[in-house]
């Protein structure tokens, strides 16, 4: 690795210029206030090119019912990324000998239960319960925004264990998601190549768990279900993905019976941006304050 | 309860008008597009009344490091409330395992252990440790936006599991923190009165847990150490806080070594705006469609 894609310089980088805080946990870094307000113009940016789309917004909480997880089949691609919540029921002896564990520095783990609740692993998790049956004519569309969490500690600024998408999910027959996630593909490429960001596509798949995920992950590449958008941020030769676009085929309309308007059962595909990354990826190619990017990648921006 | 104050009446309006999507779990709804139009509108009132007060802003993610809970003596307080993140750190044969079980609907929590991370119970926590240290003169104030998880499934469409709060922070001595306090209670008072809500302030206390926990209660109380500023939204008797103002006095700058200009150990104060609770007080009391408000209410929210 080159001293131009140094992880410690890019991190110690970010936190000197206060756009991400350290919190003593990788990968749950705070934002500072020029971060967020990168954040947030990229977000707006996005929504403009969206506009005339038609999506529906949906917002939702950073928790998934823990039934969406178990039939998902999340536990069998990726268990290693997962986060349940677990709470506290007992009585006040019990809290009691909690708490003197838990300022002691000892394990307090055994009083504590599974909840109804998981982490959202990925942004679209929780809307596929909310289409169960027939769709409009057309299909559907919606824009969501919302807080993922994956176990996956990194020294890396860019993978982090808790992070934003703004996605948008098409539901419809496969010819229609097809054809829109091709559609979002070029925009995607061009929205970032229009920052000024060495940003270039390819297909790709995801990071499943195992011997067995290896082959799941040759199966996902050969059929072209997933794409990404990348732009070296941490490595030359490994970039960092910045947009990623799924295909889900049938899997989650089939667990849920989403159907499209002839009764067939739907298709599903789904794009996201990953705010942070894309961030980073802007701090990383044009210096760390924005008052010295490029005046035609501020324009963008800042409109 | 009168028909005019009744719960389930309150969720079924919400849901039916696609404010708020039900998820299967209580207060993990999903919001709607008008929803997080009245919050993003209400938020950024508050960012427009606050325009001039120097704040720093800073984004914390959801999640908080869990040392942060076992030091602030959260258990101690609110042991019912906390929430804490698990995830699996097997092999594979234990993956399979896992998967199998959560397929079908066993329980699967054995093979989860405790994670560095909790969920945020209050958006102000993580902000503590970031302070270490001595202040400039004058102390400092700092803006956040956050999601908050409190285990406590409610029918209550008020009383949510995850949602958010903007706050502000104010360190520095006991003096300066308090004078901000008072005013913010002002301000807040009348920026609720200014949307047409039934709006009250009163002195207050925490949920404190067991029966330990009413004897803290009340000395909270006798202190004046919490305010709210209440709306009628379920109920005429007991009105919803919609915000709350807390002085800490020393217990988080003391576990964190924050310092005054002089070396003499802060104050802390922080107030928030509970924004599910404001836009579902917004809508209990002008109606489900925000086209129809009082024209003096539209034009405070859409400028």
């Amino acid at each position: 690795m080159t001293a131009e894609f140094s992880v410690e310089k890019l991190y110690d980088d970010l936190v000197a210029h206060q756009l991400i805080v350290p919190v003593g946990v990788q990968g749950a870094y705070g934002r500072g206030a020029v971060f967020e307000e990168v954040v947030e113009r990229f977000n707006n940016l996005v929504s403009e090119i969206a506009k005339n789309d038609g999506a529906i917004t949906r917002l939702f909480p950073p928790l998934v019912n823990r039934k969406v997880i178990e039939k998902h089949g999340y536990l069998e691609s990726f268990p290693h990324l997962c986060g349940s919540v677990f709470s506290f029921n007992g009585k006040e002896l019990e809290a009691k000998q909690m708490a003197a564990k838990a300022a002691a520095g000892e394990p307090w783990a055994e009083h504590l239960h599974q909840t109804d609740l998981c982490l959202t692993p990925a942004i679209c998790y929780p809307l596929y319960p909310t289409l169960a049956g027939k769709l409009p004519e057309g299909g559907a569309l919606y824009s969501l925004l919302g807080w993922a969490y994956r176990q996956e500690p990194s020294p890396e600024p860019t993978r982090l264990q808790s992070f934003r998408m703004r996605e948008f999910v098409r539901v419809g027959t496969a010819e229609q998601v097809v054809e829109w996630r091709d559609m979002w593909l070029q925009r995607g490429l061009d929205l970032l190549q229009s920052l000024g960001l060495d940003a270039r596509s390819d297909v790709a798949s995801d990071p499943f768990f195992g011997r067995g995920g290896k082959m799941m992950a040759i199966n996902q590449k050969e059929q072209k279900l997933k794409f990404e958008v990348l732009v070296p941020v941490i490595s030359a030769e490994n970039p960092t993905a910045c947009c990623s676009f799924n295909f889900h085929q049938n899997h989650f309309s089939s667990k849920w019976d989403i159907q499209t308007d002839t009764g067939a059962t739907a298709n599903t595909a789904c794009l996201g941006f990953g705010l942070e990354r894309i961030a980073i990826a802007l701090f990383k190619t044009h210096g760390f304050d924005p008052i010295r990017w490029p005046t035609e990648v501020r324009r963008r921006l800042w409109p």
